[in-house]
Formats: C-alpha cells, structure tokens, sequence
C-alpha cells in the first residue's frame, strides 16, 4: 500500500493560502463582519441576508461592507473559501480516519461523509456563490479531484482511476446532494452510505 | 439473469410521442425548417445560426418560423428533443448490442459510447437549450437514468444501485464530456474507453 500519511504534503495544487497578516484594526474589523455574516447566514439561510443586515449586525458602516469584499457575492465568496479551507485542513492533515493515518479506503469512505455534509450546510452559499458572474475559483474542487484520485491509487484500484474519481465526486455535487435530499427525501446519513457502497466496491473490498 | 430483452416495452416513463399528425403543407414546412436548421447548426455551431439564416435557407418568412417554434431556443429544443427520441429508439428497441438481445452489461458499455457520442455531437444544442428559461424537459434524462438502472439490475450488479446509476450517467453529461474533450484532450473513444472500464468494474467482470 503506497503512503498516504505525507499524502497532504504532496499536494501540487495551491491550497488557499493563509490570510495574509493585517494591521490589527483592520483584521478584527474582517473578522466582526465574517462572524455577523456567519451568523445571519446560519439563522436566515444564504438568500434572506443583506449587506445592511450585515453592516448592522456587526456595528460597521454598509460602506465599509463594500469596501472590504466588493460585493455581497464576494462576500459570500470569502466565506464559503473559509470553510472550504477548514475541509481541505481536516482532510488532509487532520485527525483519521478523515486525515493521515487511517487506511485510503477509511479515508476515502470518511472524506465522501465529510463532503456531503459540507455540501448540505453550504447548499445556500454554493448556490449565491455560483451566480456571481466572477466564478468561484476551481482550484478547491481540483484540490478535492486530487484527493479522491490519491487515495484511490493509495488503495490499489483498479481500472481507469480518473473515470472513477469523477464518477464518485459527482455524489458530491451540492446540487445532487440538494437533489437527493430535497426531491428523493434522502438524509446526509443515507447518502453517506451510498457514497460508502461505491468506495468499498470501487477498491475492491 | 433478468430479461431485459423486453425492458423497453417495460418502462413507465413516458417517452415523447411521435409527432402528431399535421396537414401536408404544415407538416413539409416544419420539416423543411427543422432540417434548414439542422445542416447550419452542423456547418457553423447552434450559437453561430440566427433564426435569419434558417428561415431564408428554408425560403419561408421569419414570422412563419416565429409562429412554429416561440423563439430560437424553442426551435433548439425540438431539434434536440427529435435527436434524444431518435437515441431512445435505438437503445431502448433497436438492434443489438445497444437495443435488445445482447447481455446486460455489452448494452451498458454500449450505450454508454453512443450516449458520449451523443454528448459530444450535440453540446452546442445541450448548452442552447440549458439557456433557456424555460428549462429542457427532464424527461429524456429521466429515461437516461432508468435505464441504466435496468441494466445494473440485469446484471445483478451488487451494492446501492442508484448510487451507481448516478455515478455512471455523471461521465455522459454533456458539460463533462466537453470538458474532457476541449480541456483535457481526450478522444471520444477515449472517453468510451473509460466508461467501459468503470461499466464492467461496477458488474464485476
């Protein structure tokens, strides 16, 4: 079995960098307004907030708003890349079975788990995000692409391994997990499971 | 095995109806303009031909083609919708080893190639009608997904079914595929090629 506990230190791709250091005014100001944005996002879901409602909730002026993150879709942006950040994180250097130190298979069966609840939570931010003309930037779905198809080769699968990775992320989509849920009354729990169906069979156990 | 020779008479989807029966000059006339704007779309693109060019190379008004198909995306749409009824017949009643009479599994692989053929031959139209407002009947992918469906059963293909279907149908889809082909290089073959090696993974041989 090939090694996958440095699997993360291989990476090619950009991960998103860390935030770049700000002067302290400025940095807690962001982050008031992130957690407002967070918050409001939570309890009213992505489409109901504004950027005044924002702007109040955190004690900042709505110019102020603008200036920071250009518009309400960058907005948007800004946080979905945040937690996309704290996926990636886990996934690839966090505890197992999700991170190193768990067999590929284990891995892979917890990262499919992780990644529909992501994409149920952030159905909303997805959605808003997706509609800004500027589209969201692809190097997290690469970084997911990467993944899946490392701890498939990690696991010894056979046959055409891009073919697989595409066909399995594809239940990973926010708008089938949406589907799934929404339409077909399906839960996270079931889903995950029919995720864990195709990994097992795909590598073979 | 299951008989999936009969599996077309055995679907509950509706499949489009045949064309109702039209008086002779209406009838030639929507013939004569569907297939003025067939051969442009196959010579410059479905973006590249404007609702001008088919109604002159059809020699009738403009008006007359406003009239028979509401806009450029509804015209789109019947040329699409004539094509997926034209590939519904051939996988679902026509001759072996896409329609009836070959095992499960040499049906799937086949499919599986005529519908990336279909993908790639007919993204411009996919992209036209997925422009439209009026969003393109989900019908033919309804169809799409049963029977694939059909076959994993007749197969006896182990584990959740619908997960595999799901998993499948994502390699056929016609963004992907163009992807595959613009982005990555591949050959329609190609891509063919790893369907089959995912098809015959999923049924066990």
């Amino acid at each position: 079995m090939a090694d996958v506990n440095s699997v993360g230190a291989a990476y090619e791709l950009p991960l998103t960098d860390a935030m770049p250091t700000e002067r302290g005014d400025a940095a807690r100001n962001r982050l008031r307004l992130l957690d407002a944005a967070r918050r409001l996002v939570a309890e009213h879901g992505a489409d109901a907030v504004t950027m005044d409602d924002i702007a109040a909730a955190a004690g900042v002026g709505k110019g102020t708003l603008f200036r920071r993150f250009g518009s309400r879709a960058g907005l948007m942006m800004v946080l979905l890349d945040e937690d996309e950040r704290a996926s990636q994180q886990a996934f690839l250097f966090g505890p197992p079975p999700l991170g190193p130190g768990a067999p590929p298979l284990e891995r892979l069966v917890a990262f499919g788990r992780e990644r529909i609840r992501f994409a149920h939570s952030h159905h909303a931010l997805l959605s808003a995000a997706s509609r800004d003309p500027q589209v969201r930037s692809t190097a997290a779905v690469l970084v997911l692409r990467r993944h899946v198809r490392v701890l498939l080769e990690a696991a010894e699968t056979s046959g055409d391994l891009d073919a697989q990775t595409d066909a399995l992320l594809a239940l990973l989509a926010a708008d089938y997990v949406e589907h799934r849920i929404g339409t077909d009354g399906l839960t996270v729990e079931q889903l995950g499971d029919a995720w864990e169906s195709l990994a097992r069979k795909l590598c073979g156990r």
